[in-house]
């Protein structure tokens, strides 16, 4: 890699609504897309972006991450700022580091971290209602907390992947899974862990909502995960109440001298 | 009024975003012209409510309130159910009093609260972006703490009311006005009335990030009160900032018998 080519760090803030999801596609607007044109527009360069996390069609990211080579001269501190002002208001650069040049968003990723929230109030949320799914019948969120327990740790986690998904290895481990109920009615579940299967989250949620809901015992959970058949956990949740909140990596890429 | 027609009182919230405002308008959607839609659906009547606020284009509610007469046999209870099936997402009724005759939502209303957001980090936000007003200039809070005590009590508030209002009567108490700033970066101002003039609130928000900013002394707020200049008083911020919190009432007026 020539010394004038910068690999760039950028974090990124969306709202999912109006997008098919950040994965550049030919016949429908993403986040990546977007991105692109913004940096072609700044930097005059057709830039490739590679992204943590691919997430889909109306999911929201408080915490993606992507990072991209150029030779543009443009300092480092400029790029959100001018990043935005090229950008739609649904997606925003909160920050911009320069990385070491091997550095890889997704593949360096050592975890990650979503929030699902659920408005499990009888009536619908106008305010918000883009950032949660509304379950009106009432949960039962400790057999919830309690059917969550069985999911923390190393396991295959191949029952709560998407039918059909071609990878091979799909033992994951998940860190911490833990079931909030505020007061005015929302529950939100936090998952952290090393990586996801294809919409693992998302059916993760789905699973608990029937515990919640009495259609699934919660000691039934572990053994969903160890069967390992999709069509005995819950059906997937819905995207718009999951939101990416941050992407986990070690110190070592960031090359602190030019950080913003 | 005959037996058969019973006064009900609705609570409503709503996302102003995609609106043009409360108030009923021949050319343009309003949450009010939804409303009484969403009631001829459901009654077969045509129906006509009264708001307690006339929010403005863009303008939020969580606890707006109106009131309607209607001769239909429907259960109180089904009201909310009913016309959330039959409005956009972005209104929703939150619940249902049947009230006195008499009552009616404007003229009884004994004082309202708002809440009005600003985000005051350097760096917009995508997410939430539709309820607070980016102000990336850093605003000295404290200095805005004391130039709105200076606004609370009863005072002629004509300054800071929309130019060219008609209103004779231009005396209003403000109970609460108080400022927080929280560890994200935001800051709630809420303000707490008997009554206000037409964008009041917005002008006195437009009036106190001037003072945040250093472009007004705090202390300049009381002579702009006691001068009654609108010229004198801050730019009216956006629309999109301020949410319609509460509207207050005496507990005469609820039939409790009957209340869902």
């Amino acid at each position: 890699m020539s010394p004038l080519v910068r690999n760039i760090r950028l974090g990124v803030e969306y709202e999912g609504s109006d997008w098919h999801g950040w994965q550049l596609q030919s016949n429908a607007p993403s986040i990546q897309g977007e991105l692109e044109r913004a940096l072609l527009r700044i930097t005059g360069e057709t830039i490739r972006l590679t992204g943590a996390s691919r997430t889909d069609a109306g999911v929201h990211a408080r915490g993606q991450v992507c990072n991209f080579y150029t030779e543009s001269g443009i300092p480092l501190f400029r790029f959100p700022f001018a990043l935005n002002a090229n950008l739609p208001d649904s997606i925003v650069i909160t920050g911009a580091d320069l990385v070491a040049a091997d550095f890889h968003a997704r593949y360096h990723a050592l975890g990650k971290s979503y929030i699902y929230t659920i408005n499990n109030n009888p009536l619908p949320a106008a305010i918000g209602r883009q950032f949660s799914w509304h379950v009106p019948r009432r949960l039962e969120v400790t057999t919830m907390q309690e059917a969550a327990a069985s999911l923390v740790g190393r396991h295959d986690f191949r029952a709560f992947q998407a039918v059909g998904s071609p990878v091979a290895d799909t033992v994951r481990e998940i860190h911490r899974l833990r079931l909030e109920q505020a007061a005015d009615g929302y529950i939100r579940i936090l998952v952290e862990g090393n990586g996801f299967l294809y919409k693992m989250v998302r059916t993760i949620v789905g699973t608990l909502v029937e515990v919640g809901k009495g259609k699934m015992a919660a000691a039934a959970v572990a053994s969903v995960l160890k069967g390992g058949n999709r069509a005995q956990a819950g059906p997937t949740a819905p995207p718009h109440g999951l939101c990416l909140e941050k992407v986990f990596y070690g110190p070592q890429p960031v090359l602190t001298a030019e950080k913003s």
